[in-house]
């Protein structure tokens, strides 16, 4: 039996380089032998038992490789080709999947529909930090990368584009429209980027760290507030004359963002909550009109599939937006670990970091 | 000076009946002699003090009457004609009702955006629980009734029905959707009316008042359940078979029923709240999916505007909704003390009040 | 090898049926054995020679049966269960199907679209108009049908009912809605129902066979207007005051209808397309204001997938349309070729023939 | 009685500069002092007799200026403000505008729609090539002018930019969706400008003229197709791999476009109609996948109203777009006349003019 490396959830505070078979492949998968990954504040949750995965579990969810071997019954690809698969691996044929939901893929259940379900790699199956992995329903999320991209350039597509500009697609971003950023990590900068790309004409984000309003300045904020320095809330409604925005996205996934966002919204403004919470949330009556403002709250998992990945390359083939200064620090899978210990203290500004085979 | 009867809120705890001025018309106004009116949910809120408005404001925000004069600007009515007129009166040329956001009307605020602001009667403005009413904006908002109809039949149309409706609208019900609809007061009947017209071929309505049960079923509830004997979450998640509704209609304004809406949601499904609420409202973690099940919480307020009361009015006279069954008990406006009396306490299995001149 | 009754194609002017192999089964397929079929009036274009398809085609799109057979990578069925199945059958996992364009599935194309390419059965693979029939991508489409329901009550779901619906539903039917559907063939009655299930409240149908005009009233026609009598547009114009309606349906597939449904439509109105049309069409400059009219011409082939089958059952089983009136004839498959005479000349008032095995 | 300057429609072939009273103000007006103006393809329809207007009319719809007075009921600006008003004026309160269907607005209609009902001036009422304008329905339709931009700046915004801007909105433009557009007028170059805002990752024009291909590429297109040089349909299907473009704009107003829209669309793709056409169109039945093909062809009149303008403006002032380029000649609204000259000729690379007071 063939063997390979993969970062390996042990127990709460440890996520380990270590061995495991490669695994076998059933028809309608593909293996796929990683070249790039990244690690997400996701795998950071797992890492600190914030968010309970099975023992054993290979994590990762963001892979970008080669085709080693293809199913019985996939058709349309060829061995050697370089893919990317998104980190939610819709089935297509599930209820949900075939509704355009395919973030709630519920292929397996009788109903077809399973909260998160979408999510597999490094959460239900082994992920991507590893040699190989194993992609399910290949036909519907391998995606080709055109040869003109590298690795690095597709990297940020599997989940930090695709979720970031979900949030900007899932608040129904108009051309003219006012909207606030809260929190500019890696997701947040892409919501910023989504933002703009969709025709805000106002964008106003809320950060601290200096190297994230750098590069948030640069991606297209108009107005950066420092929330240690001035409360967001009425800066913002200082910003926009006492209006409002009409889309608040939530990037961070606490109480006081989520909050911020429904109190700086316009009367029917939009707030697209991004954030992986982990506390319940609070809705203030009067930030919420008593229900009578035709406000909206949405949430947005990662689209996935090889359709999406396709448009977000194209993104970044066109130049229409430019992700390389997400990417700040280098690893090789063997030193995972030292990447873990890096990106989970978030030192040295880091935004995200590349793992390459 | 012209005088006429009013119910005026003096108040908390006290709507007297009393004289007024019959009110002065601007250029855009009409004066519209109310021969039918109703007391509202909201008018109960204002009664006990939960709702602030100014002392000395007539209350009641759904007139259905006869055009007593026109604002010398207003073309296209004539003196005589019967009218309908929505709770909501937006401007028409504010920023907001310009966007279609007409019960989020701001004309006169800079921007042009106001929370609730398109709700005016009995709440910023005198309302029609009087011998007349001054309509704002008249030609936004009067809409003339079909002869073939009767005051009583149109009298759900300026809120509940508008109201209701919305609740089905705003959650996008498709054909073939399942809904669950949390109380079955007026409003939460209209949203059932309102999915049933929508298309939704499974109605769960929650409810425990006999006389509302009744009458839910009249109007198209599938499943009924009593809250006092079932728990309404389990029991929904049993009728469809552990998958959850498409979208869950909040029409009473509690927290156990916001979370109850949540709880019930298949993945991605949508919360669509018509509550007034009076507390802070809270989001269970275990109930949002931790915010990654692409679910969405929308709130209505009544639509209005000529254009809404036109269609609803059609939605009597083809026999498509009976509403009927919702007018259970009638005052002369001399009684409306009286009428308050039985419907704020909800005596007598009361749905809704007609108050006739 | 197995041999099985199959209807074939062989040249224009001959279906017959015939002995062919029962099909072999690929790992994503699943053998049926066809239970209750139909014959569409698309089969009758493949009859004529209109619609061309390869000799020795079995012809059919409408199947109802019993899983013989599930492909070894299939998984969620049991042989034995009794399925519906879409005319359309789509992949799931090409482009299109993961945008939610099921109809236009191009798997197997470089770029994952291809027009009309999701209707296979009958068209480019072999249909079910035979004893047995091979389902493409199996949990993609295999719908299992509720025990209440017979073969007779799901068999328009496949196709005539998803159209019509489709019809409806690309219309943007709304609460209050006026529509005009122009013939009342299975498919214009069931676009109808739709109509009237989204809560049209005056739905004018354009028909002259008397049979026809008896199951539109039926069905919830609100006006009729027999097109031998009376000028179709002109008497819309008269029901609707001079307005027009707000969407205007297509279910026949000629010039005459098609520029009848522009010339009714209200400003901004939808024409909803579901014709097949064998020729170019006109577009009057008269009828679409110079192009200045902000109206939308839409088309929609059938919705497929086991999600749409789904929901049409749910549609028939919870009562909301009765659609037994549809099928006015039936036969034994080893009668199809009657059924087909019978059919094809719009005899003895037919609507739909079932043909039972 | 006051007088003013005016360009007013003789007869086919003569517009001229002649005097007028100054009109008088009615209570919902607002009489504006036009600062800067220009002249439309439509004005030169109508100059040609092409577009029928009344014989003594202004002409001219696209005013910017400053309020020398307003109507008694007029609330919310004061007189000596700069403001925009778009060519489009709606009432804001008849029944097409409470739909937010401003361009059909029916004011003084029995059931409140009008066919382009919404464009008044030079049309229906007296236009702005003039020394004052009346603008109806004030509160509707004015926008102030922030300080910082010019006339000429916000000289797009009545027209040419909500007309080319409403291509792209209506054709419902994705991030990473394939565009084409017909045509690099002015209008069509704004179609390039709003698909690029919106997303687009690839956007293809059609054009012939070096002056406006030049333009084209400095505002964001991607790929040129000369049609003197290349078949377009060719061309872009080549560009395309084949697969054909999510949305194809036709901003020029002729069959030939109108066609190749169609024949490039992608199965279920959009043709965003914003041409005037002159004669009657054609669909050819292999473009139209017979009517199965799920496409949509929308049009759109020019969106029009205060809250337009306001969001148009924040797209110049925020520099998300550069239209500086767009005019090219300057008049006084003395020689107007020679403006018309030059521009109906196209003569010297004209794009647009600036005719100032």
């Amino acid at each position: 039996m063939r063997k390979m490396k993969a970062a390996i959830f042990v127990e709460p505070g440890r996520i380990v380089l270590d061995e495991k078979p490669v695994p076998d492949i059933g028809p309608l998968d593909a293996l796929v032998r990683v070249t790039t990954t990244t690690i997400c504040g996701t795998d950071v949750h797992i890492l600190k038992g914030e968010y309970p995965v099975r023992k054993g579990l290979t994590i990762g969810h963001e892979p970008v490789g080669v085709i080693e071997k293809l199913g019985s019954a996939v058709k349309g690809y060829r061995e050697g080709q370089r893919v990317v698969c998104g980190a939610i691996t819709p089935s297509g044929y599930s209820n949900a999947s075939l509704c355009g939901c395919h973030a709630q893929d519920g292929a397996g259940t009788a109903h077809g529909w399973k909260a998160i379900g979408g999510w597999k790699f490094g959460n239900t199956i082994d992920g991507c930090q590893a040699e190989y992995v194993l992609v399910p329903d290949a036909m519907a999320n391998l995606a080709p990368i055109p040869d003109a991209l590298s690795d690095e350039e597709v990297l940020m597509c599997p989940d930090i584009m695709s979720t970031g500009f979900a949030g900007a697609e899932s608040g129904g971003i108009k051309i003219g429209d006012t909207v606030a950023v809260f929190a500019q990590g890696p997701i947040g900068l892409c919501s910023t980027v989504g933002a703009r790309l969709m025709g805000a004409t106002t964008i106003i984000v809320v950060e601290t760290v200096p190297e994230r309003i750098e590069v948030a300045q640069r991606l297209g904020a108009d107005h950066v507030i420092d929330f240690r320095a001035h409360d967001p809330v009425a800066e913002i409604m200082r910003i926009t004359d006492g209006r409002g925005v009409d889309v608040a996205i939530e990037a961070l996934g606490i109480q006081q963002t989520f909050e911020a966002c429904l109190r700086v919204l316009r009367p029917a403004g939009t707030l697209s909550s991004l954030g992986v919470y982990s506390t319940d949330l609070k809705i203030p009556l009067d930030a919420f009109s008593a229900g009578l403002g035709d406000s909206k709250i949405v949430t947005s998992l990662c689209p996935g599939g090889k359709e999406r990945m396709r448009r977000l390359m194209s993104v970044i083939s066109t130049g229409r937006a430019n992700l390389k200064p997400l990417v700040t620090h280098r690893f090789k899978l063997d030193d995972i670990e030292a990447a873990y210990e890096l990106f989970s203290h978030q030192r040295d500004g880091v935004l995200k970091v590349a793992i390459s085979a």
